[in-house]
């Protein structure tokens, strides 16, 4: 099983990309909460196909019905569930694809698992667009959150060899289309995106996501730290190859007293002075800013011929992707990162309670 | 909570450092399994305190007592509980510590948690030592895997700034106490880690882990998939301050027509021409080995003199830290890594059947 | 929480009585699977209203969609999700209640629970028509069974004071619309519940029910023993209020003597020559008919006047309940005990495998 | 798997009767508990062996290790690991049965399942004393809940025939060996058990419960409802056969009329005048004491020859249980429902919260 996340906040993600719908069902909402619709609609449109340059031309309005748990805008308490139909699924593009597994894809791995039964059609339930109703769940789970205080930011920290430039922990892109703190650098990551699309080939990248207004507390040890909580609903977005917290990797090449975060007393409250444990120690939180940066590898789909194998003669072949691609899947990526933070965090509020 | 992992086979880890007793609750071992003894107090030597420069002089003998589930060295198919006795706790030594958090600690996090209440002696709950019975339990799931072919290697990557050498994935360092695939590299960090014990300071460092043997098949789409249950105990071990899959946060920078790895078949079965996916694809694995790699941070306890808050006055306060502490915890995480490597897997591979 | 049910074969219900539409997610189920849908929509036409004399003259076709998981009749191995809209809701019934609980209902317990926001219409997430996905879930689970040689069988065993006769088990009563063994007592029992409801009253009943072809083996002790998976399941049925396994309530007052049953063996397998147990002994299945019963209470919607509180004034009030209402819901109740005991035996047969 | 239960509160058993050591860990349980060890003992000390004239000879301590969780009596936030040492298993006695199984006990069902590798020596893991672990856990619950003003009361209502008198629910059994209301009919039931014991055979019983001063709205629809909630643990108790909640199975011969509770003002909260539905409505608590009712067949340990079956030879066979045995285990059953029930109920409780 597979499309469960949570414990206190439970969602369960179901569809194919191209059934008739996805959604996903969000247990553990008291009642009485105020879903705003139209904020919602908007942080899903920053996910959506079909807008920029460097995404697929697949449109979908990708507009959430809510079947239950939502009246007149308030949460019921009762489990609340919405679909996303899929309309614009073009089967078609994916027949030739099914026994010459796309490098890359879960094609192949899915088949293992699934047999010819599985619908592989545009990557089935293994499809970026399983990354819609996790929006739709985080993306309430971000409301809620700011209505405490606690807001999640992000920027693209590095798309191919391009680096990000910018003080960090900000605001500064919070909300953008393509969420970079410079805008000179913003320009040469779409100039390398445009290349690597005109080459038939495509990009991946970082991004660095910060939760800030997280009290102190929250997480627990061993197992459901939130680092553990974290990772495990990020690895769950497609093409997600790392997960770090602070300092991370870099933290590996320091030395403790570099590493260690000094403890002091600010407005009466305590902080660390720098904030390299990314605010989990243990794997509670400080207080500090929850930093983590996610590794996005570039999008498997490529125009470009690739290796690969006929499973019904198991004799090589070559593939040649059709279908509608994203040159570089990080910007859509963030807002999906967004969510996820948002859903372990909430999570982990509602469990200190 | 906290203390619970995994699915199918299921670990409930109890204890703090200076308690009685620590352990850890199996659940999920079919009945008729043998289990080595010996084997696996060999594999928790690797872990235990007290045996080498790099480590605290604490010393335990980490022997586990089996209370149930297992009669004549066979498992009976119901829980199987394992205690180890804390022998050598000193818990004086960390009595003027309750309220001068150390930094890089979970003394902090822990306190506002759980209060004065909490027992914090030693890292309580959340001290090193609890990865002894993640050990008993993944050491029991090694020899398991074993026997069905499946092999958990893994070498120190880098210690500080030294790396590593030598072809990678290979049995080269499998079993050494202090994991390397060169000797001379062995040398270099032994010596850095030397330097940084002489200085009052820590070192971190970056293990590298592969699982080869893994057949094609293992873990499901979105939240289980296999780098969601791997992060989800990874991150368990504590100074764990990121996980990377295959290529990880490399593949950030490559194309998609470098980074997809070629479908050939070899043998008569299906492989990949190289492995950045690390072996998994959509969640999935591939059947070539299982490649990740965990970011370790220096060892929070140092003995330079460091700055730090008095909970009780909330007043600046200045902390050095005693007690008996490895210089360098990277070694000793080693068996770690694959105990938890060999949990998920394991777990993975009961959900498959 | 509280929509969930199932380990190996998890489903997870959504809705209210009188949302846009309620329905079920089935995370568990391999790929490959036919599912019969014609074959489903009879099972459902036993549970659904609007058909008899004395059931609801709410109608709904209780056509389910799915949304996702099967592909041409076959499952996908990915969450399977079905939905049902509620076409015939006529909330208007019901905006009085609000403030009045319904005695015998969960209207009171609702509101505390949830206050004014919940959604309390014609039950809400309470309402026995949730009983329509458990159906469909367990309707698919009735077909996967039966391929194996594994049939559900039930009767009512009485209504009000009418009590069945026959032989038993047996599949005498299979199927059938008002399914008992004796069509004399199903008269009488025809003509009781004629009599409630013109007296504005209800009656309540017993359902017996046998699962036969169980191997043995199924179900774990203690917590997870098919004692307590069943009865997990069958009080998530409104209206259950007792369940009882074998000889169940009976049995307290036998000696062990009469009450144990003998082994023997009878065509090379054991058997037992009585079947007090239930078909179960430490939780797991011997092998017998898997034999419950479940105490289903008269329908607390009855036309006559009763008395309750009005909660915003808290002061005694008067309620006369219109809408409408089954006088005896037990013959619509026998599909979803089926329902329930086949969910809870596939989920335990999945666990063996 | 099979030894957890609970969601806010968790516990997970282990042992076996023969084995070293039973014990429970105890997970959810907030920091700055204070466990009155000396009550828990004697809580204890009323489900322990070899006390009295109807129970077994067999003679243990019982007296709980706290490993890990309690530090000067109070909980310290993280994991609480009881474990009981078995001092005077004698598994002599049983070698002769592991093939020829006990008629009412799970040896042929633990067989089936774990083949001769499981331990089924007293009963294995399915024996009555894994109860002993349950009542720690269960024991420190009743002493939360108590502080909370939630009391739980039982008591025996029947013994083979003869049936207890008094009114109910109320304290009056509250804490004896023998708890029933009226003493006359105490006499006459140990009587009755003196008497089967005569007969080298055994009774069964029945026990009420009663949880009072419970707060509205605890439990949750559906499957986490409280008669799924308590049901769940309940069944866990070796040799109960039936649960009914308020009315039970005898709700099914009322009318709607009759057994609707109407609802009342006292004292300016919300009652109901009678309480059929046990305390329980829609799976929600309705602050009335929530009753139940618990069928306890008779031991099936019995001095009598009994047919049985060679599971090596597949021969019909005959069998003369040895041992120490029960000739009725409902007053030992007492303390075990009243723990089940704290469990349930401080679950539900902490999920409230």
């Amino acid at each position: 099983m597979s499309s469960t996340y949570g414990r206190d906040l439970r969602i369960t993600i179901f569809g194919q990309s191209h059934a008739p719908a996805i959604g996903v069902t969000i247990e553990g909402l008291r009642s009485g909460l105020r879903v705003d619709t139209e904020a919602l609609e908007s942080f899903l449109a920053r996910r959506a196909p079909g807008r920029a340059a460097y995404a697929t031309a697949r449109r979908e309005t990708d507009k959430p019905e809510f079947l239950c748990g939502i009246v007149n805008g308030v949460t019921t308490g009762t489990p609340v569930t919405a679909v996303i139909r899929n309309t614009d699924a073009r089967s078609g593009d994916y027949a030739a694809l099914l026994h010459k597994p796309r490098p890359g894809h879960a094609d192949y791995t899915g088949w293992v698992k699934y047999g010819d039964a599985g619908d592989f059609a545009g990557g089935g339930h293994f499809s970026g667009r399983m990354t819609a109703p996790l929006c739709v769940a985080g993306g309430i789970c971000l409301q809620l959150l700011e209505r405490e205080g606690i807001r999640v930011w992000s920027h693209i920290a590095s798309i191919g060899s391009v680096k990000d430039e910018g003080e960090w922990p900000s605001a500064g892109a919070a909300g953008k289309e393509f969420p970079t703190l410079s805008e000179e650098r913003e320009a040469e990551m779409r100039k390398a995106i445009a290349e690597a699309r005109a080459a038939g080939d495509s990009l991946g990248g970082v991004i660095e996501c910060a939760v800030v207004g997280v009290p102190a507390g929250l997480g627990d040890p061993m197992f459901d730290g939130m680092e553990n909580r974290l990772a495990a609903v990020l690895f769950g977005i497609p093409a997600v190859k790392g997960v770090e917290f602070g300092a991370g990797f870099a933290a590996a090449a320091m030395r403790g007293s570099e590493n260690n975060d000094a403890f002091a007393v600010e407005n009466g409250r305590v902080v660390t002075r720098t904030n390299h444990s990314g605010g989990i120690l243990g794997g509670i939180t400080t207080g500090m800013p929850l930093e983590f940066a996610v590794a996005v590898k570039p999008t498997p789909s490529i125009a470009k011929t690739q290796e690969t194998v006929d499973l019904r003669t198991m004799e090589p072949a070559e593939i040649t992707v059709g279908g509608r691609h994203d040159p570089c899947i990080v910007p859509r990526a963030v807002p999906c990162v967004e969510a996820a933070a948002a859903l372990a965090v909430y999570d982990a509020l509602l469990a200190d309670r």
